[in-house]
């Protein structure tokens, strides 16, 4: 299963979107049913060989219907299947009899429902195999493809054709954004319902929708991820080319669990996520919300971010919180207006009128006062879209002004917005034929443009209650020692076995102090047992420090085995933490931050997926919110940063090449301006 | 201007809300018009005697038209003036003369649009004084009173009636809450457009609506406040009785500008607004969209914090999104059902169907499993709201299930969330018809829930290069010194103006080594200055110090005047620091931090206006995001508070009794389990 993805290179996906002839199974001339729908939906396209089955029916919506697939004499592209679960795999067995390349099974009662479902769903895979269909779902809402006007899917209304394509993991979320993206005047391409993925998943279609060149931005739904891997690799892949925004759901603890138990599979942590899906170029979005106003920007043909903002409007509190919102982003500017535009917009425009940026052309402004303003604002190049806003006042011509809307949204973008209910009502009409969409507020075209514009947001991971790794077994120091320095990391620290061995050990490490720690399985906290002792100088202060640590833990572990102890040179610098652990979806992952309060109190720490380039490794260490402590502040020297991105090379080449390491934490590590010392590093094993 | 309140106190604010007889001031039968649209909107509602005025008309919408005010012969209680603004003070004039109580001035062109203009406001101030009328406006919208039907606006429709009042600083924002919470079915109760503010402003009509029976919330948009210690005052009193939500304009830097130009008034920092805000129990949001979300849970009724929710719902998806939403926020809690109620769900609801909160009737669900759902939860006491998703699939009779959301709304909130656009149309009728509105998207509910029920929103203070207090005298140490005595607050440090003088000192300070620090007014930073020294035990080496920071600074200063240094014991503990400065509006506003890197690197701050009682104190310390340092990990014991609280409640009295003083800076305090000693402290005065 976890190469199913493969099926996207033997298999022609391009049937789903480009059937001449399609078969659908359970075809009904009862209004109630899908089967019906199916049929109608499928009628209200552009022609195509449409085959109606069910053999207890002999005529749906004017078409024959057949008693079985294998009745039909032509070829057939594409089957959809709406039988009863129990009668899907024989349906499925006929389609692959018949030699039908690509296959939807629309029908439910499958893993979702139970045993019972799940070993129907097995029978599925298998016939899907031996035939080698390509087969979507089941448990799916199925395929539509607005541009070709086909609707092989069961929802209402046919979407209004766009370039935006859609893959959801939810039917329920398909239909509703659907049924939003129709009213808001958004327009689709390819809408993808995946179902219960039992043989192509999201991996394929994103695959597909890379190449698709009706496709010019992509948005998904989702709640698992098949490959973490193969999902990166072709995120990357498509977001070279167009935008990808992606929901996960699933971000809490209990929408985890819920997710998890919804599609019984592996669902990869939220933090991960983010951080893999950041690294390939996609946009995380938090909430159905912001997804849905990234596609409106899309529709507008904004699919590159736009940062430098004019605000045009009509009343002066929207133009106060549209600033506030700009200029709290993370990414968008209010340009400054050169003064000769000052100076054009001051000719045309009333005394009342403001002419700074948000530029105010006054409550009773006429549409020649707008057009007035568009005409200097879409002149000025160094303007990347103009938000502009109108409200309802009592002499508002909304229509006309729509209508400019409309027009010089041909020379510049323009993001309308449209502040009120009914009153706006024809305003919206005449966006909506012109190709346009409305904001409802201004807090929505701020979020979009800045999500679009902005690094992906920065989330801390959520913390857990620390296990002690009960199923792990410690590495020796000396192996952990040998492993590392096979990359290039040197530990500062000694591992001593007995205490005899200090004056020897003395002779080799340097330092005016040193401190003196326990090695013991059965001790993980050492700081917890007192089983660590700092400043200490002499041989003979090593020594006793030596007793007294070995005297505490006999105290309280009677039976802990003292395996030796671990002598290091006592070091300034900043501490930091660099960690690496296993995730099931995505591999290694490796994890930066302060070391002390920051990382324990203030979770200040970033994420990346294993392997990391240099680039990406700088814009890890860059990420945490104490990076300034790093840099130097009032003249103080930066810590040597290449020493620290070739530590962390190190750590991501090791953790690619020893898949056995389940977990690396290195800590603490001082950093000077010179050198980057690891003083300790613990590493666990399955 | 600044007891301009008082006139709540002195006028019956009332005679707006209630009048029985209402003059227009500039009527007219043009109905492009302001003065028809007055006319028109009053005879809309309630009979009351409608007097329309104007010297060039006889006749308007069929009523008499009078050539003055002095003409009528019954008594006016409220007049309403349109007309332009060289003519607004004669008019005001003669309504003085007829002794009118509460005047509206609609008209534009004052202070807004210049100086000629605020001559003319000025005019309007003198003759409202001279004749001790209620005067609101110029440049408003007027008033609403949708349960009275009194509609004494331009505004176009009149608003559905309802419990939430709304006072809005602008006319803009105005107009488009009005049009959408009657397109959402959002009742109002009476909405005030503030205008100019020349006589009445927020501060009024807050005390006015803090007693109206009618007004179950307030909410509040505001670009400026007229009076930020009384505007706290009244936002207490408010938020003692009911909701009262405020979305402020002006929180970035351009956007303050903004709002300041606009308003030609001092607008308070935003981090000082907020603070303030939050000690007087109102709720502040950052958008329209928060402050419209948080009006459509007051639609539902849901005026206090709903924390504990269910979500029942017909799609996966959009349940697993809820469930993230809710986990994550910051109050909100998804319950976790009893078995008895799990087992009471698994017996009326389908195998497929989730019995775990969320509560999934599944895609095909029937009114019929609605209601057997609704039935159980809403009998269960622990719930505190029902999240009702539907969303349309094929076979959903929404128009039946959105039936449901009314009729079981009236047994517990139900917080309806039809998902879609054309497709749930019908169901939002039922919705409007039965009192309930819908939410959009899940993320909308959660946040307006998580607002209500959360603490509010922990901001950081906006980062503004820091000048030298140049216009500033710094005080001389020792009358710091005693003058913080006097309000118990030690100085561990000792004033010394000759270097012969230390073995003197050295007799009266304890501590095993000492700091020493220059004082000059030439030297602010003295770290940069290398002022500054540390760790010094005996006479001889504070002498030797002495000279060296002398002559570091005469290197590098030659004019600056030395006036002596301070010698410190050397303290160990957690640094903090403690501040003041005075807010224009507000007066003064502590602040507190940890110091070193928590307050310059990550801005973790907290600010409470003065004055501030125990609790005030405790929460503020509670608020940064560093606290748990300060409460002890690991089993190290917490600071000592008791002194901590003690020494800011010092700092308030201080900063109230004289507010001379500008700026206090404790900087640093060590803070130990034992004590809080202030190691050394700036204040500056005007």
């Amino acid at each position: 299963m976890a190469k199913k993805y493969r099926w996207a290179f033997f298999m022609n996906l391009d049937k789903f979107f480009n059937p001449h002839s399609i078969a659908v199974v359970g075809a009904s001339a009862q209004k109630e049913k899908v089967g019906f729908s199916l049929v109608y939906n499928l009628l209200q396209g552009r022609q195509r060989e449409i085959y109606p089955v069910n053999n207890s029916q002999s005529e749906v919506l004017g078409l024959k219907c057949y008693p079985s697939i294998l009745e039909i004499k032509n070829k057939i592209d594409l089957a959809v299947i709406a039988v009863r679960a129990e009668n899907v795999v024989s349906a499925l067995d006929e389609c692959g009899k018949k030699k039908v390349p690509a296959v939807i099974i629309i029908s439910a009662g499958f893993k979702e429902s139970g045993e019972k479902g799940a070993s129907l769903e097995k029978e599925i895979q298998r016939v899907a195999q031996e035939y080698e269909m390509a087969v979507l779902g089941p448990n799916c809402l199925g395929i539509v493809d607005a541009r070709a006007d086909l609707n092989v899917s069961f929802a209402v209304e046919k979407p209004l054709p766009g370039g935006i394509s859609f893959l959801s993991q939810s039917g329920a979320i398909g239909t509703a954004m659907f049924d939003w993206a129709r009213q808001a005047g958004v327009g689709l391409a390819k809408f993808i319902s995946l179902g219960n993925e039992t043989m192509l998943t999201e991996i394929d279609f994103l695959d597909y929708l890379a190449d698709d060149s009706d496709t010019k931005a992509v948005l998904v739904y989702l709640e698992k991820v098949s490959n973490g891997q193969k999902f990166m690799e072709l995120a990357k892949k498509l977001s070279a080319k167009k935008p990808i925004v992606i929901l996960k759901a699933g971000r809490s603890r209990k929408g985890l669990a819920a997710a998890m138990s919804h599609t019984g599979s592996l669902a990869p942590e939220d933090a991960v996520f983010t951080a893999a899906c950041r690294q390939s170029g996609a946009i995380v979005v938090e909430s159905l919300r912001q997804l849905f106003n990234l596609a409106k920007l899309f529709q507008l043909g904004i699919i590159k971010p736009r940062r430098r903002l004019a605000v045009l409007t009509n009343g002066g509190g929207p133009s106060v919180i549209a600033a506030d919102l700009i200029e709290l982003s993370r990414s968008l500017e209010l340009i400054e207006l050169h003064d000769e535009t000052k100076q054009a917009l001051q000719r045309v425009l009333p005394p009342m009128a403001a002419v700074n940026n948000p530029v105010d052309v006054v409550g009773d402004a006429p549409p020649s006062r707008y057009e007035e303003a568009f005409k200097i604002l879409t002149a000025e190049k160094e303007i990347d879209a103009i938000l502009a806003i109108l409200t309802p006042q009592m002499m508002t011509d909304i229509e006309t002004i729509a209508r400019l809307f409309v027009y010089y949204s041909k020379k510049k973008p323009v993001i309308p917005l449209l502040m009120g209910g009914e009153a706006v009502t024809k305003g919206l009409a005449v966006l909506k034929e012109g190709g346009l969409v409305n904001f409802d507020f201004p807090g929505d075209v701020v979020e979009a443009l800045d999500v679009l514009g902005g690094e992906q947001i920065k989330r801390v991971a959520e913390s857990s209650p620390k296990k002690p790794p009960t199923s792990l077994t410690m590495q020796d120091f000396n192996e952990t020692k040998f492993l590392l320095r096979k990359y290039g990391v040197e530990l500062v620290g000694v591992f001593i076995e007995e205490k005899e061995k200090i004056g020897a050990v003395l002779k080799n490490i340097s330092g005016p102090s040193f401190a003196l720690k326990v090695v013991s399985p059965e001790v993980i906290h050492k700081t917890d047992f007192n089983a660590v002792r700092l400043n200490l100088s002499t041989a003979e202060e090593i020594s006793r420090a030596w007793e007294e640590i070995r005297e505490n833990i006999r105290v309280r572990i009677p039976n802990a085995k003292i395996q030796g102890m671990i002598l290091q040179p006592m070091l300034k610098g900043k501490e930091i933490i660099i960690g690496m652990k296993q995730d099931p979806v995505f591999g290694p992952v490796l994890v930066f931050g302060l070391g002390g309060i920051f990382a324990e109190v203030l979770q200040d720490v970033a994420m990346r997926v294993a392997p990391v380039g240099e680039k990406e490794i700088q814009s890890l260490i860059e990420e945490i919110r104490g990076f300034p402590l790093l840099a130097g502040r009032r003249g103080e020297k930066p810590i040597n940063f290449e020493k620290l991105v070739q530590l962390i090379s190190a750590i991501s080449h090791l953790a690619l090449e020893h898949p056995e390491i389940k977990e690396i934490d290195l800590n603490p590590v001082f950093a000077t301006e010179n050198d980057i010392a690891v003083v300790d590093a613990r590493l666990m094993r399955a």
